[in-house]
């Protein structure tokens, strides 16, 4: 291994843009290629079949049941042009993006419409149409970049009368930026290279990547207590979080006075993750930090899963993370080395082989920092406890293949659903000593419900005392059942991590927040006490159960 | 300045202990020394009396108001030896440790004594005197070491029959330890001492070392929102905490699955910091972390406060922090050496004048390492951003010397009391561009209070985008009216700090708590619909209204 200084790769300006434009220069051709849907054959017996996504014309869509004083209250509130109900618009905001939400807009399954899309331009419009749906008794589903994988944006009515998405595009400004204290606030429906770009003036960044980066919001950031690729370096979401604003049918609502705090408990941590269920967050103040003005992203390959785990958590607890860590299992790694193809994989494994590892585990690492100095003395600190371990160094190629590529997930899905493959993710989070029991049993859950299924894992987050799980799963699609066909292996997997008669062996979920699809495992990990603490916070703040109606609390 | 490597002082186990002994082997003597008395006669024109502590005797005590089937009840669950109703057993726990506490014990104003002690043995029993006083309208004030400066302990009935203190000193158990996920499980009575020894076989330590930290207690440190001298390098105690255990009248409720996660709002961060108010925290899962083997303590001068405070907000935004990073303002140096007497404090001064600087200000770092090298790489780093500053360094026997004296504090206010002397501390935090009005507007209130008084301050905790303030006030105490001498000071400077109709200045507590005493100021910081948030989780966990009346939420 090598530890003198490297040449890394300056960032400029525009590069922290290019990172950040919605379909990157240099991204990856959506159409998965020929060699990786042949891999795909051969390793679960895909049989291909061409299942385009139906033409809007062909999904049904209920007449929006918008009571006609509720519509006209609502128009007073924000102009009549900001409240859609045109059936396209609305059809627009009908669910996410997770597998179930995409095979919905493929005829699979039923698709719950918003009644009605309301485009609020301000907090105060926001707090109007609030208070105007609650006195209607009307539903309201915040919409900001519609990419909950979990049901989180699902126009569910509950027990309200019709269900309105408000879709914060508007609400798409800087508020103020405090260089000093570095803190800008954001408004809420910001997304996330318009952050970057808005922040760009100030040399500053947000830093805040996770893989829906490109369409998410930092409301939606804030609601779902998000996490980025670089969270180790800049922090989850909520760590960013210095104050919040939220209009609630209560009224309005504002945290953050300092940056901590003994006065009471931490409210804004009650606010953040809590997905819609008290009150639509209109602005965030995060915290933010100087655009670094250089990277540098390398691949390794570790030999076994155990060891290479162990290795991460030696990094975690010797506080020497790399900004980025992301640590794939044999099986990702092997679907990394077939699916990319770019990397000669034949010779990798060839050389892999020579050197004696039979297992190998791909480690990315990434630095951001002030300058060439400080990056190599934060990556010399990484790299020293790895010293020992059995491991090839890919180098800076394989680092920066994977960043050029790390928001390209959800397109290439589009592809392989079209070839009639189910593809969905999965994650959880728990302490390291439970690791091996969690990865063994959210694996023996999903490839029991799923025959010839690919199911590969992940750490993209770790912690001093514990990591998440990332799991992807790819298997032919039932070609009669896909909606039941995934839920039950969904189901298996929840089970297995929160069903443990002795206690969860794992959190529901450590980024893509509860939605409606982890709601009924919620109770398993914070009680039936929580469970009540949570819905008396509701009904202080939303009397009429109006808010996100189902998202939650189920 | 110089950037070679220094020899540090290795921490064997014994120092780790005696750091931790509450009385330490060469800890001062409490009595403060004459040199020290002639300057405060000086200072403040203080006409020493001798004031001391009133006999327990001397002191008013109304009999419990305890229902004698209550009593029965409670003795029932716990045992009749472990429901104390003697007066010396109830003085024990009347109140905690603020000023105004200390004056109490002396004869100025009421007392608030407990009808009754009751001593549970776990966290079982615990939960049956929490459902014994519900069912009997008893008021409960969880009781741990005491230290509390803001009124947190003090045993107020609020609507309640008679209120019992539930003392957590049986509660002093290491539960277990997962070294692989370097987790603790220590009950709520484990005092801070206690917590490092019952570590100390397995090579961990907490690192949590609040000025209280000989007599606080795991749960008051969770219930309060703590924060060390060293929270820089380990966090602030709610950083610690995977997990929690809470006996609420509602019920047992555990939290804490995972080292982060995005199931809704962390309702871990919601017990941390309730004070009692929803409920007595039984048990705490903490992170901890290898005892270090070397440290080092520094003592610097810089020249002025403003440039100072840039230089430990560079060290922040540079993530480069010193574990301990303590910076006095000229009036707290001026303070220091003239109290402790112990740096040849006129010498210093005639160099200190020689070398340029006008206003000097005592910075304290303190590294605490694995090894010698992991402690000068981050030393070196620690001193790179001071470069170029106008600073004079004290080496170690400065920071050895702070280091010593760490805990004093309590000890020497006893002194303080006892010759006629008003001394109380206060503290808050705020964001950097707001410190300076901040100091400003505190020093302003204080200083119109309290004719002659001595304000000292100083920065404790450093983040990325604020830091705490904490003040020192010394006055002579008013012979008159003492209690309302510093209830006039203690509000002026409360209403400096949140009463701003702009919004508040900065939090009313960085690490005391609300207690009663900055309950009137909450509604400021988190707004009515905050308050009513905290109102609707109290409500659902203590319908009865039983947990620590009076506190946190008034």
């Amino acid at each position: 291994m090598c530890h003198t200084v490297q040449v890394h790769e300056p960032i400029d300006p525009l590069d922290h843009l290019v990172r950040c434009s919605w379909t990157p220069a240099g991204a990856e051709d959506p159409h998965l290629p020929a060699h990786a849907m042949r891999w795909l054959r051969e390793r679960t017996g895909l049989v291909e079949r061409t299942t385009p996504v139906a033409p809007d014309s062909a999904l049904t869509v209920a007449e929006s049941a918008l009571p006609a004083e509720a519509r006209a209250a609502l128009e007073a509130g924000v102009g009549k042009e900001n409240v859609l109900i045109e059936r396209s618009d609305r059809l627009g905001r009908a669910g996410g993006m997770s597998y179930l939400d995409l095979m919905r807009h493929r005829g699979a399954g039923e698709l719950t419409v918003p009644d009605a899309v309301v485009v609020p331009a301000d907090p105060d419009e926001v707090q109007r149409v609030v208070e105007t749906c609650a006195a209607h008794r009307i539903g309201v589903v915040p919409f900001g970049g519609g990419t909950s994988v979990v049901g989180g944006v699902q126009a569910l009515r509950g027990a309200t009368a019709a269900v309105v998405a408000v879709d914060l595009m508007r609400l798409d400004k800087l508020v103020s930026v405090d260089p000093v204290s570095r803190i800008a606030v954001l408004q809420a429906g910001v997304v996330g290279p318009d952050a970057e770009r808005l922040l760009l003036p100030h040399g500053l960044t947000l830093g805040h990547v996770p893989q829906s980066f490109e369409r998410a919001t930092i409301g939606g950031f804030a609601a779902t207590r998000s996490s980025g690729q670089a969270s180790a370096g800049y922090g989850r979401f909520e760590d960013m979080v210095e104050g919040v604003r939220l209009a609630t049918p209560r009224g309005h609502w504002r945290l953050g006075v300092a940056p901590a705090s003994a006065a009471g408990p931490d409210l804004r941590q009650l606010v953040v993750g809590s997905e819609g269920a008290f009150g639509v967050i209109t602005e965030v103040a995060v915290r933010v930090r100087p655009i670094p003005a250089v990277h540098r992203y390398e691949g390794f390959i570790l030999d076994g899963w155990d060891p290479a785990t162990t290795a991460v958590r030696s990094l975690a607890q010797s506080r020497v993370l790399a900004d980025i860590t992301r640590l794939s299992d044999p099986t990702e790694t092997d679907m990394a080395l077939n699916l990319t193809g770019g990397w000669k994989s034949a010779a990798l494994r060839r050389y892999l082989k020579l050197r004696g590892i039979s297992e190998p585990c791909l480690l990315v690492l990434g630095w951001e920092a002030a300058s060439h100095s400080d990056l190599s003395l934060r990556r010399s600190a990484t790299l020293r406890p790895l010293r020992g371990l059995r491991m090839v160094r890919l180098g800076a190629a394989a680092g920066e293949s994977w960043r050029r590529g790390r928001f390209a997930g959800p397109r290439q899905r589009d592809a392989l659903l079209d070839a009639g493959v189910c593809v969905e993710t999965l994650e959880t989070a728990t302490y390291w000593s439970k690791l091996p029991a969690l990865r063994t049993a959210v694996h023996t859950a999903l490839s029991d419900s799923l025959s010839s299924a690919i199911i590969a894992c992940h750490v993209s987050h770790a912690y001093e005392t514990g990591a998440s799980l990332y799991f992807t799963v790819i298997a032919p699609r039932s070609p009669d059942d896909p909606v039941g066909q995934w839920q039950r292996a969904k189901a298996a997997a929840c089970t297995a991590i929160s069903g443990d008669p002795a206690g969860p062996l794992g959190t529901i979920s450590h980024h893509h927040a509860v939605g409606v699809d982890h709601a009924a495992y919620l109770p398993a990990e914070i009680g039936q006490v929580g469970l009540e603490v949570l819905g008396a916070v509701k009904a202080a703040l939303d009397p009429a159960g109006i808010m996100n109606p189902g998202k939650l609390l189920g």
